[in-house]
């Protein structure tokens, strides 16, 4: 069915308009009995039911049985691709052991580059994909990738070379980002190893073409503000596009530094000072928030209401990883942001689609249901989007289109 | 396969060895490379691989591919019955509207109500599949269901008669419990209803057979110490065995009551006064603790770490309703118990299955992998309990088991 008229839509969530910001994120552009043509792939015309079936006489219909319909997410954070699992040290932690001490026993982020080092491209995919398969069973249609388990300049181009290849295995449609500060590796300092950024997996990264986006770890006993500095100015100049992991643990200063350097998006923001939640609204830079994080760490949640209320353009990811937060739960992000965040249905929509791909740059592709856009959408089981944080944490999704193709469901 | 040996489990956590309390609970009976022989439905020995293949040689297998096993879950306290939905109501009150004036527009338990009254028995039935499909796919294989939306004895006994017709509807295993005292009816008194109760509604439920529980909200604003009281020594006169609301929203001291009156389970707690999780702790009321109502009302969570530590037996339920609680998720009550209320996996798991089986009476026969009992069990999609936590918020249930027969997966 190549042109089809996608109809009988109790309540169609169309978070048309492009990137949204402060309170014009309650805006999800909600049109009751609405419908849309989808043409080759692509949304051809967005309107009324009755206004389409007027417009297009005796085009074939997908019948959504009276239920609602929204665009597909974009999950704008994850670390998707990594050697091995850390279940026993997620277990250990919660009795309490410091992070440190399991850093000391092997553990912590280093046991993830040991494993991530030792397997191939097609076991790092492999192990991704029925993470991936889960995520397109929530609705999940267009997710970011980084790399940053390698540290050494093979293996993050091994990480980036497995994305491209789950990108040909599966619907999800993938964007890599090269995360080559992720760390500091074992027994190396943080300023050679900016260095070695710098000169090698950068040029690198960037000559190999896997990756449109960088990303560093600015935080307190990782990257410096100066560091993260020269590395996302190195980053800039070889042609990447730019994101920072901001102000998840201490107060540094990243949210102002990824504005200043003009980044994509700002990651984290737990500990976001004012002045930098000030910065943030009168830029274009997303602030994304990982409520599953926060979540998993029994942390206080990012400011989210005060980002929106100050003017920000808001998105939410997942921050899937293999220690702090392994897990990619869109119903759980949902429930967290209107029920801890404080955040509205209409809200969290638009931070999880057309302002999660703002945040990864594809929001002229991706990430609403209007005319030009891939026909990237979701049908439910529930009639009207006050049943996602009604049916808390539960996976209301029933069937899932990517470029109008019934992908799952 | 009448007669099979299930095998090939890399953890089995057997919760064996009857209702458990305190630090006792922290033993979920896990046996490394476990076995068990099934008969008839009914788990017949249990040990190693190694000592069952030797004592029954030539059993046909079930392979559980190298996975976790666990008993079938036991969710203790559940509303599934019900006509209509409160998802507006629900998004109203994130809103900050209070529950009063929701009440006052009609909305509520009193919309609850309404709509159950106008629902026949097979309609409610029909509502409540869709839930229970869910929440076996989650591993729930026992389920304890209240009436309480009638008000009256026709309606409440409908209620219970929808609860029989699941019974045969689907393979969950639903224990149905009495509860004319959920509220007080529109225009109604307390002490009146409650006389009602006692002449009218309790021997009718009590004559029709169609519930082995009765149960009260004893609640500020709802039904006092005294007017519970005469309900429960009522019903304990007609043969029931008694449930309690206690000390959710104030510590009225529901807990001491249930202590008191020899009550199967006090429900809810957040609000339990020390001395009263001392006379829990000292009695064999289970303290069933209700994590996702907390969660879906943003309130603080019950004090399961000092009911435990204390010496409580402690049962988790879902406490699924159409109004503050509209979710029955097993993932993610695990997380909230173990990230948020700091149980570990294994107290977790204790409480979730033999504990939560001791909270509705059928500990005898449900509950625990074990010689004698009902062979109701899963098999996940990971090695080992830890990844329960780990992957927060996931169903790693692959295939459920009831009375040894597939019932999921």
């Amino acid at each position: 069915m190549k042109r089809f008229l996608v109809r009988s839509i109790s309540e169609l969530v169309t978070c048309a308009g492009g990137k949204k910001r402060g309170r014009a994120m309650g805006d999800a552009g909600v049109i009751p009995d609405g419908a849309f043509v989808v043409d080759g792939g692509i949304v051809r015309a967005v309107g009324t039911r009755r206004e389409l079936e007027a417009k297009y006489p005796g085009l074939p219909a997908l019948d959504c049985g009276g239920c609602l319909v929204t665009p597909g997410y974009v999950d704008s954070h994850t670390h998707l691709v990594f050697g091995g699992e850390r279940s026993s040290e997620f277990v250990r932690r919660l009795r309490g052991e410091p992070y440190m001490a399991i850093m000391a026993a092997g553990g912590g982020i280093a046991a993830t580059v040991a494993a991530t080092r030792a397997a191939t491209e097609q076991e790092l995919a492999e192990a991704a994909l029925p993470h991936l398969r889960r995520m397109l069973a929530m609705g999940v249609t267009t997710c970011e990738v980084k790399s940053g388990y390698g540290l050494d300049t093979e293996t993050e181009l091994r990480q980036l070379r497995a994305v491209a290849r789950l990108n040909g295995m599966q619907p999800v449609e993938l964007i890599p980002t090269f995360l080559g500060a992720h760390a500091v590796p074992a027994g190396e300092d943080a300023d050679r190893y900016i260095d070695y950024c710098i000169a090698e997996s950068l040029p690198a990264a960037a000559e190999s073409g896997l990756a449109a986006f960088a990303d560093i770890f600015c935080e307190k006993g990782v990257f410096s503000l100066a560091q993260s500095e020269r590395y996302l100015r190195r980053a800039a100049e070889l042609g990447f596009r730019l994101k920072v992991h901001a102000d998840e643990m201490s107060p540094l200063g990243g949210a102002g530094l990824a504005v200043r350097m003009g980044a994509v998006s700002a990651d984290h923001l737990l500990q976001v000072k004012e002045e930098e939640v000030a910065a943030l609204a009168a830029s274009e830079t997303v602030a994304a928030v990982l409520p599953l994080t926060a979540f998993c760490l029994a942390e206080r949640y990012a400011p989210a209401r005060r980002l929106i209320d100050a003017g920000a353009a808001l998105a939410v990811g997942s921050d899937f990883n293999p220690g702090s937060c392994c897990t990619c739960e869109i119903p759980l992000s949902i429930a967290l942001c209107c029920i801890h965040m404080h955040m509205s249905i209409e809200e969290t929509l638009t931070a999880l689609t057309v302002n999660g791909a703002a945040a990864c740059g594809c929001e002229d592709r991706v990430g609403s249901i209007e005319a030009g856009k891939q026909a990237d959408f979701l049908v439910y089981s529930c009639p009207r989007k006050e049943f996602l944080p009604y049916r808390t944490g539960a996976n209301l999704v029933r069937s899932v289109y990517k470029k109008g193709e019934l992908v799952y469901g």
